[in-house]
């Protein structure tokens, strides 16, 4: 597999990214889901920002307020043997080993390239935490163009649970909420961009509690707000790299052999790497070919280290010919992109 | 409150249920749903049976298997220190604090009955696991009946999750498939008997793992099969009776004042009770008043002591005139009923 990341990688990092809260500084710019719109490449970028912090020993949490509109900060002290500070995303309550508070928060805001390599960024959020099940924010775009309609879906986290919000625009500028479209827990959601035999489909990614891994599955719909009719449809690999957690990550695209999906798969050392499954193009619920070997793998240094190190994680790509743009977050801090083959790609499935 | 009690309680016991797999023995009928068919009063049972163990250090447990179409029996030396065998109910691997198996299966089996109280059981399985997602069985049906359609909905469970999957039936003889409603972890589903401003409710309990408890949610839909527009409902309650998970119970009931839903709360000592909740007419994401105190507690002997004690758990109740009759599990072992007033149910909420 031959695989060309661009030169300019990371494409942006937090410092082409201005913050919009005061006293906040941008921590990542990362997971952005991808469309064209007239003429131009749009990047739906997670951005994540944290409150400064003068004391190395307090952590300042942000948090967003239905009623005032804006943000609450909640303070921690490291020492408090409460919590666990440890992963750098979250802060974990012991007793119940669940996160109570994200370090950062993560809101959607676009930026625009007329080629592809060199992107400039809109100063204020596109989409923005606006309900209970947004208070620790919205992550993780993917966009799916249907018709003229632009439908954008996200991780939206709160203390009730991560569940998958959608909303849809015609011109990245007014944009209509949908509501959520799956309950919690479940995100890396992947609707397909057109209907198949009448229907149409996404591919989710539970995580159940009592028992269960973080695998995929797939849904479908009439109307891409309601979805029914679940079915597990890929899993773990023992003793593979993605063993650990896996997720759809690029929109599905459509070629000649089947419906290719571009997924992320981490070990159990939380190293993510990008791998493909192949669908049946008349029935995405029948699986024809996978990676063995991962496509992408965490090796260039912007994807090594960073806020959350060796991750590289896509939420969408562009289709040119034969030719995949994969846009994908490095270390949940920047953004860069790969260039590979249709036709490699689905050479190297098993 | 006035609770009537019958005085048939338990009405049907594991010793009223004839094994249905050859060397098994029944544990539990219980937390069954409830309809009326034809003049009679149909009880869609929860059966739980298991491998008749002659060893008491070794644990059978049954699992379907879906190329063979039977069960297979994996055993458990209760020494092996991988799993804990505390609860009776389940096998949990140590390393992962999640099931791996049920000590016993459950399917769906009716029973009949004149008057309400004396019932009969059909010898052979009315709804039997069927696929990869039904593999460690289904539980606690309940019914919602729309126009001459009767849905049956359930928890299905595999070692994939706990998802919510429904059939429907129009003569309690053949039954067509709808596939899982509700992705993992999801189970205590309650659909609404009607569209409410033309659309379908359903009430749901999702069980999130990273962050959230178990909690309720309320989702709708166009066509009872695909579900959207998520939210969460209500919560659980510090320092009350419902503190430690919550769920919907019986199908809810339209009253003059709102909508009725009765729900199960257990503490956080697994002690379930029935409370109840009452929703706007119009709008069943609205909130109108909720029980302070149990409405029915595990108090009677049957409801105190057996397979899993302290457990009064309803998945359905009939209505006549001012009388709710609720039928409900108790100890997931047997079947009771009790009878009380909507209109002291009503004004006890606050």
């Amino acid at each position: 597999m031959n695989i060309y990341r661009y030169e300019e990688n990371p494409l942006l990092t937090p410092l082409d990214v201005k913050p919009y809260h005061e006293n906040f500084e941008v921590v990542g710019v990362f997971n952005a889901g991808v469309t064209e719109y007239n003429g131009e490449t749009i990047l739906v970028l997670r951005v994540a920002e944290r409150p400064i912090s003068e004391n190395p020993n307090v952590v300042k949490t942000p948090v967003y307020n239905v009623n005032t509109k804006k943000l609450d900060i909640v303070e921690f002290h490291k020492g408090d043997g409460r919590y666990d500070f440890s992963d750098s995303r979250t802060i974990t309550k012991r007793e119940s080993g669940c996160f109570s508070y994200l370090t950062s928060l993560s809101y959607l805001r676009l930026a625009r390239s007329k080629d592809g390599h060199h992107f400039t960024v809109e100063d204020t959020p596109f989409i923005y935490p606006s309900n209970i099940h947004e208070t620790l924010g919205i992550e993780d775009p993917r966009v799916t163009k249907i018709e003229d309609t632009y439908y954008i879906y996200f991780s939206a986290v709160s203390p009730l649970g991560v569940g998958e919000s959608m909303v849809s625009t015609k011109d990245f500028k007014t944009i209509k909420h949908h509501g959520m479209i799956f309950s919690p827990e479940n995100k890396d959601v992947t609707i397909f961009p057109e209907k198949i035999n009448g229907k149409y489909y996404a591919l989710h990614r539970p995580v159940p509690k009592s028992t269960g891994s973080p695998q995929v599955w797939i849904a479908e719909s009439e109307n891409l707000l309601h979805w029914g009719n679940h079915q597990f449809l890929f899993g773990l690999r023992e003793n593979m790299w993605d063993n650990g957690r896996i997720g759809a990550g690029a929109v599905p695209i459509k070629t000649d052999r089947g419906w290719l999906e571009l997924y992320h798969g981490a070990n159990k050392d939380d190293r993510y790497c990008m791998g493909a499954i192949l669908l049946d193009l008349d029935n995405p619920t029948k699986i024809l070919a996978r990676s063995e070997e991962p496509i992408l793998s965490p090796e260039a240094p912007y994807e090594v280290e960073g806020f959350f190190g060796n991750v590289v994680f896509s939420c969408g790509a562009l289709v040119e010919g034969d030719t995949i743009k994969m846009y994908y977050g490095v270390a949940d801090t920047s953004i860069a992109c790969a260039e590979f083959s249709i036709k490699e790609v689905l050479d190297s499935l098993k």
